[in-house]
């Protein structure tokens, strides 16, 4: 009875190559069974939207199941991929390069597979960056290493010089690694192509440390990144009992939204306060975080902070125009620095002595190898991009759902940030975790 | 119009107590609110599933959500809570036990918490191991160590002396932290307790390293076992290539499921054969696994396998009565020197030189620290686990199912074991990242 | 013949009583021998200066041999020991400490053993900081921790109260772990109770990080500190080689030597510069720095520099009296964002795209547990201590020469800082790992 | 006056090439001066041996100072040099490789390395291992792995075939990385080298995780070693204190000397006993180990024992002809199990639970990459063997002794092997951190 129209993924053409993979089309053989489009999976799964929906009579918001499908677009020995990797560092990158050359490869038998070296400059002659060969044999140790090993750039550029790139060498399928910018550029590549009549198909895997796709479950390199923070958390710790009144305040990636900064905080147990972009706490007044930071300094003596970034930019005093970097992201005002002030001023009011111990481990954290977790969902992610592209489908990412892998259009997962819920269970975890109040200010 | 009658979690009583957590019953405020009994969660979310449930106009099967609950069945400042771990060691007791602690300390108000010592043997008094009283002080550190600082046990211990000293001690809540058996044995000791029309809540927190409770995503450590795992697996390719036609064998845990060695093996790509309890795989003969290993050193010169402990018992000849250790399991057979010495033979045979390393880390690994995801992971059941026993629910367990915390009674989980499903898309993925053969034999 | 009047510890009187270690006067039973004063190592090991010795008749430069001693000042049941940490963090004093405790408790058998908090303030007893009691107990899991687990302060304190403190305390024998300002504050304290006529043996464990204390091989934490750099190296290189002419510079620790910039530098050998106190290097004209790094980018791409926090004073503009900080030490210009600004305004002079990321990894580092070797070090270093103290020297330092323990007097310790010499082998082996010029202008 | 001829290290010719490096002759130029054959450093370094010597015109024993040389006896851009790594795995070969490779290559220009693969297998033309061409794009990663690149083989071959390879390739210095059966090996060869008149230098790098190489300080791969047993032995002490009297071993590498269990235990100060190779401890009995352990237990309830796997030999019962390995080490019967059956067997006796836990992790150690200490020590031997064998010495391993880099001719450290001097300062360390008994029966 109930389909969904939404969240349709866009096909080239019609498939009709068959698979070179030995797959099941019947159950019980102990063989996996190719997946078809129309396996989908619900996007609510409370009960109180399944009877919602029974009762209005209304369609269930599904996606569709990610997975190697019966016929090819593409014709694997004839067939070239191009991969690009763009925007900052985040671990499992290097991952997710090596899943794909040798998924393609091993499984599809796809041999011709370009690396486009420094981002999207990399499909612009004129930088005169070189394309690079992928072999198994170039990318076996890759994931050992964190960063990325075709190199990154930040921007945007021409659309329609990058698809001449993709035909000059008769590429069929371009794998995009990036963030927000990256895939909305990697939409516009494919509509480019839509709009010549070419048959490339152009896959977005999401990379975003900050965790902020929206729809999905996580992106890869977040797990990475907040089991990196956290002995930096135990380190700030060790700073903060280090002296009396020892205050340690550690600023960790998150842009406009607060997971890692949560995450991390949850972690390591020792954190009395997360500030992140989506609470607009009050540093000043009753309530306010100093109040509450004071408090916690004359019962345990030491407190340890963990701030996101992008928190508490409407501290800051209106000066004009925001500026943007090579991105396009506003360029958030330092609000570590910051506050490391603000405490110490606070303080030095009330001729309370404090020692106040900054942390600032960006770097640090992006640039890591990926965990073990991560290893496996970079793995995963590449495998079943591979499988959509080879089938056909163009302008997706790959992510997953409660708990499932599935295909998104670029469209809606670029549409707008995820961010944490403040009256969703997982801020609630964190308030658990830190003990901090639930306002301030 | 839809409900479900299954997986109902068992009240003692009508809470009546007003929760001190200052939660919310309106959506809009910024704080959370309240879970009430009713708020329920699919437990199968294909879109099929969905159709077919209102095709026959069928309930689909759901789980209670976790969380805190407006009412309480037990006076906070009067409550007295107990903690016992059993059975092997498991990355993340510990946290599991701070979190309990901090908790029940910091936001209910429970001031008494007992640790019962050595496992169930501790609540039996002709030990003589002591009762620990818990305090934040007590636990405040113990999330750096692995192991358990409760100390454990195996095996059961007469339910009726158990309740004795439960009953004895006022204790109103015990909170235990075991496998199959702890959980048989918890449920046990909550319907001796409901025998004597006593009030005391009995809640699990499932602890397997080897991740086979039904029905849940993952249980708790089991993401510190393969991230340990990883760099071993690295070692044992170090091994591998060090000598001409190099061996490495690994044998991870995994009695009846293979989870560890699945997803150790994808984590640390290398691995050219996953062995799991699940597959029926053959040694010799055309495609038996001794062909494969041949085929896979003709042409690399080394090879990484990984095998699970219980993976190849059919590969044993019967020899009688079976053995049980103290905790009731079926003693395996040793499948790893085995393997080592068949593969040896083999070789041997067709007059092929190999080097065979075989690497047995178990202990390693089990006590370990929790990594960064599971010491949030570990601190969240527990925070749900109060939940459940403050609101008097008994005789649950708390887990994870769809990336959601839910209660489910203690009986279902035990009824049996999570396996992998040689047919489905996490099993497909074990063999995309080996390019071992789908069958063996 | 030879025989050396320099380097001489003093005694606080003669020793009198047995001391309790089961230890040998005679080779040959498989039982250590008590040391003796007269046992001594020389300084210069060339045989050059030896030959010099001979021929000039001269006595060679000799250090007293660390160990326990047959006879004891103190009687061990009667004695109070204390221990006072100071100044910044540093891998191991938490070793440190529990060695001192474990040793004095059941080596000697002195079970009192006062903490003192929050450095030399613990020792006035205006600021209200209380003494704990150390016991073994209480020290049995510190080494897991980095820190300080009594805490610290900075700068000094009266030294006629802070021996007042001790004799109030009736303490034997103060153990001070701190930087030089704290060992001349600990000789200060050693010369106000001799002239007091008391019997209170003062020990300096040399504390740090920069690995700068005169005459010695090593102090405790150094090791760690370059151990945890190194990956922190890896990171940086993988963000260099993630851009088109990325140049990362890591700014580490050394104030007037650098030991860490090099050591770190030569452990993980991707660096192409390091920049330290020691050497005066020029940035601009021929040879000068930035026009070696354009020279490296030119052929590779990418760059990276460890920079000594303490390298290139000279380069700023002098600006009038110079500020210190809390411990007495002379600010330092920031060199790190110096070093980043005039990069970025080099290659955009002569617009030349280069992108620069910058890592201050400081406190990670400082507040880290000790490795392996670092906690053999410091047990070591611990366990050496006390021995002197229960002999009754006073005034001296625990330290390793040559790879031998010795005992130091502080006075020589605290005269003049080791660095690095530009001519030495040390420094050869630095340029040898990076392959930067000799000079810089 | 005094000189040595003790440790000369042969000349191979004279040398007349000039260094390409471009060192110094005279002091204060803040440029690093040649090394000269003269310079020597005193073996033993006490003012007793000092004052012996003097009173007895005796000469000191003396080694060569290792470094660079001013006149080369090869002509840089005419030189083949060869790599050969042999026996078991070693933290630290890779980077040993890899500095040999950089050094040669960068410094004195030599571009022609061959890379011997599987060990002296490689040398010997029927095994059909193809020799590799070893740049610096080819090993600029591989410090990051453990194992080596260039596999590894047991055993001796033919002496004549080996320098018939080294003829054929026209190889002018080899580089042999490995034991002591290796450096017999390497000696063997560069006397057959003499005997034929070849100009072929031999040099040894000494690889042996024991660190039991005569008259050095360490060996490569040591300090990582007990880096990496170092959270081993904390996990074991977690299974010890997880039962009622737990009893873990942990078996640790150490054929005939037991350095890696000592320094493994220093670092992990929960252990309680260390059994070495060098100890003739007994099992039963007065003051035996068993007693020991039970004295233990009852006031404790748990107990880490760390033995190395040589200890103990005397306890097994004579059964005729020893086995060696392709090494031509002898076998050792194997201590752990032994040890774990007869712990279980003495408490059974008294009718004592208890519960004991073996772990064996040697594989785990041994393949593991060097930590940041042996990352560089190992780039420092391999610099000083390429000056020593550019220069023309022969037949010499390049070590480090009370702190400096020598040069030691082969036949004087393989002559025996070092060990543990029970009666000597480092063992005292190891009893003064277990507080073991000093002699066990």
């Amino acid at each position: 009875m109930a389909s969904t129209k939404k969240f349709d993924i866009e096909n080239l053409g019609t498939a009709t190559f068959p698979s070179p993979l030995h797959l099941s089309k019947t159950k019980g053989d102990k063989v996996f069974n190719f997946v078809q489009d129309k396996d989908r999976l619900l996007y609510n799964i409370s009960l109180s939207e399944f009877n919602r929906c029974v009762t209005e009579n209304d369609e269930p918001l599904c996606l569709q199941k990610a997975g190697p499908r019966e016929k090819l677009l593409f014709d694997p020995p004839k067939t070239t991929a191009a991969i690009v990797t763009c925007g900052g560092l985040c671990p499992g990158i290097n991952n997710v390069i090596r899943s794909l050359v040798m998924g393609l490869y091993y499984f599809y038998g796809v041999k011709n597979i370009l690396g486009i070296p420094y981002g999207y400059e990399g499909l612009i002659p004129s930088y005169g960056h070189k394309l690079k060969h992928l072999t198994p044999d170039v990318v076996k140790d890759i994931h050992e290493f964190g960063g990325t090993v075709l190199g990154s750039s930040r921007g945007g550029q021409s659309v329609s010089d990058m698809v001449d790139t993709l035909e000059d060498n008769q590429v069929d399928m371009l794998f995009a690694i990036g963030g927000d910018g990256t895939l909305k550029g990697a939409n516009a590549i494919g509509e480019e192509i839509q709009k010549r009549g070419l048959k490339i198909s152009v896959v977005g895997i999401p990379k975003t440390i900050d965790n902020d796709i929206n729809l999905i479950d996580k992106s890869f390199g977040f797990e990475t990144a907040f089991d990196m923070a956290s002995p930096i958390i135990r380190d700030a710790h060790n700073e903060a009992t280090g002296a009396y009144n020892g205050v340690s305040i550690v600023k960790l990636m998150g842009r406009d939204s607060g997971f890692i900064a949560a995450c991390a905080a949850m972690s390591m147990p020792v954190v009395n306060f997360v500030l992140v972009p989506e609470m607009e706490f009050q540093l000043h007044g009753e309530n306010g975080f100093l109040e509450s930071l004071r408090d916690r300094l004359e019962t345990k003596h030491h407190a340890v902070i963990v701030v996101a970034e992008g928190a508490g930019q409407h501290l800051f005093a209106e000066d004009g125009a925001e500026t943007k970097d090579a991105s396009g992201n506003v360029k958030h005002k330092d609000i570590g620095p910051f506050l490391k002030s603000e405490i110490g001023n606070y303080f030095k009011t009330m001729d309370k002595q404090v020692t106040i111990k900054y942390i600032d481990p960006s770097y640090i954290i992006r640039s890591a190898p990926a965990n073990a977790g991560d290893s496996i969902f970079c793995s995963r992610l590449a495998h079943y991009a591979i499988h959509g592209a080879m089938a056909g489908k163009t302008k997706f990412v790959v992510g997953r759902l409660n708990n499932k892998f599935v295909y998104l259009p670029i469209s809606e997962v670029t549409s707008r940030r995820k961010k944490i819920d403040l009256e969703g269970e997982f801020w609630f975890a964190v308030l658990e975790s830190t003990g901090q109040p639930f306002l301030m200010g």
